[in-house]
């Protein structure tokens, strides 16, 4: 059966958007849809062409008998900037204070359309520095880490603070929390990272970088390397930051309980980006 | 400016399938476009016909003024009978059998394509029962309950062991384990969860039912309703089963630890579909 054009151009959306940072081969569009190479290849370059004008994202083409063609997640920078600068409204709400200064992010945490944006920015920025996993730490930032590893096609670990009989043999180590200065242990199944994976870090929340240091020191277990760490909210304090390259979306510059007032701004990521 | 039909067709798709379940009008396409309504309208009769042809989804129109399109999540049968027992046949793998007769399954719920495409089989069940919101435990569901919110467009809420300072007051209860008859506490933050919603609980595994069960008592305290219960591998067990109404994909019938064997088989969604 032959498929038309745009029947052709809808299904090959689909698909790409649900393979991304994988190559396809044009031999496989072409029995997929019954149709000649030369076609694919023209359906491929209007795909290309509406991905990269609408900020989708961009796909590239590799050449030769074992090429194809390789969907890349992206973002512009003007629709990234205004969904952060909502996003900073969002949090800067008075109702989310909770008692001791603490932030309310549970629902932004919760909710797909925000988290996929998130997990869209993140994923874009590190779409072409072969990160083969993507790391948190249980619980809050599981949802960010599962959308940035549906943009980058990659698996992710998750690390808790208590070994769990489902998990298997672990490691574990000791850690200094940043910001309370107390000893805390995280551990990772063994068998959940393989030696030499290029990780990327993401997390919710950073504060003094204590968790995210920790995790770092894990990844040395694991004799594996630090692709990047990425973080939706980072907050200022006093204590000397332990984690040096990071990326955050947003920075909480302060809290003021008393008076229900919250700072918060753009964070690092325009800075970052180039 | 002016947009080809071809260019729509691919800018479309991306629009709706990241919009599921959402009322999209016609006028917010035809200005996204600069094209006429009768244009667009043929669009989406294309779109329509592949997303049916292909088992991507459905598009319902809704006529009228307040009108518009509709994109919802579906499978086919064949696809998910196909997946389901592939997934069958890696569970299955002696490998998986940790100390104590449990299976190691941290790698599938923590693998996109996967996650994704059981939460799809899942969303597909669910997406003409106005599901409001999908509740999970931590930690090892997360991943699948926000596949599952990805494809039906709602949040997800996730209820804990214990309290955390950045959830703000909570709601917990006390409920009795089905298999370790241990009485156990959970609690959900208060302002996760709106009274009236209509909740289905997704979870990775099911055994007697204690958990799932103490979910639906949390419900109650919500005044909402349970709109289901899906999880992806039920076990058998010789206690009575807490909960009764629930849809799985996979059923573990016999693990046998001295012999390192694990029998499994399609779960009961096949009977619950229709």
């Amino acid at each position: 059966m032959k498929f038309r054009r745009s029947e052709r151009l809808v299904d090959m959306t689909n698909y790409l958007l649900e393979h991304p940072g994988e190559l396809v081969s044009l031999t496989y569009f072409a029995e997929r849809y019954s149709s000649a190479k030369s076609s694919i290849s023209e359906d491929l370059t209007i795909i290309k062409d509406t991905f990269e004008q609408r900020g989708i994202g961009s796909l590239t083409t590799v050449p030769g008998a074992a090429g194809g063609v390789k969907y890349i997640v992206s973002i512009k920078e003007d629709e990234a900037n205004a969904f952060i600068d909502e996003l900073c409204d969002t949090i800067a709400s008075p109702e989310r204070l909770l008692p001791g200064g603490y932030l309310y992010m549970t629902d932004i945490l919760g909710h797909p359309q925000t988290v996929n944006k998130v997990g869209r920015i993140i994923a874009s920025m590190y779409a072409k520095k072969n990160v083969s996993v993507i790391m948190t730490m249980a619980t809050k930032g599981i949802s960010l880490a599962y959308a940035v590893a549906n943009y980058l096609n990659v698996p992710v670990v998750i690390v808790r603070r208590n070994n769990k009989v489902t998990e298997g043999s672990t490691v574990s180590i000791n850690y200094v929390s940043g910001s309370s200065k107390r000893i805390q242990t995280m551990v990772l199944s063994k068998r959940s990272l393989v030696e030499g994976s290029n990780v990327l870090i993401v997390d919710d929340f950073m504060k003094a970088g204590g968790t995210i240091n920790g995790m770092v020191s894990l990844l040395d277990e694991f004799k594996a390397t630090v692709a990047g760490i990425a973080v939706l909210v980072e907050s200022e304090h006093t204590e000397e930051c332990l984690v040096e390259d990071y990326v955050s979306l947003i920075k909480l510059t302060q809290v003021v309980e008393r008076d229900k007032k919250i700072n918060v701004s753009r964070g690092n990521y325009l800075t970052k980006k180039n």
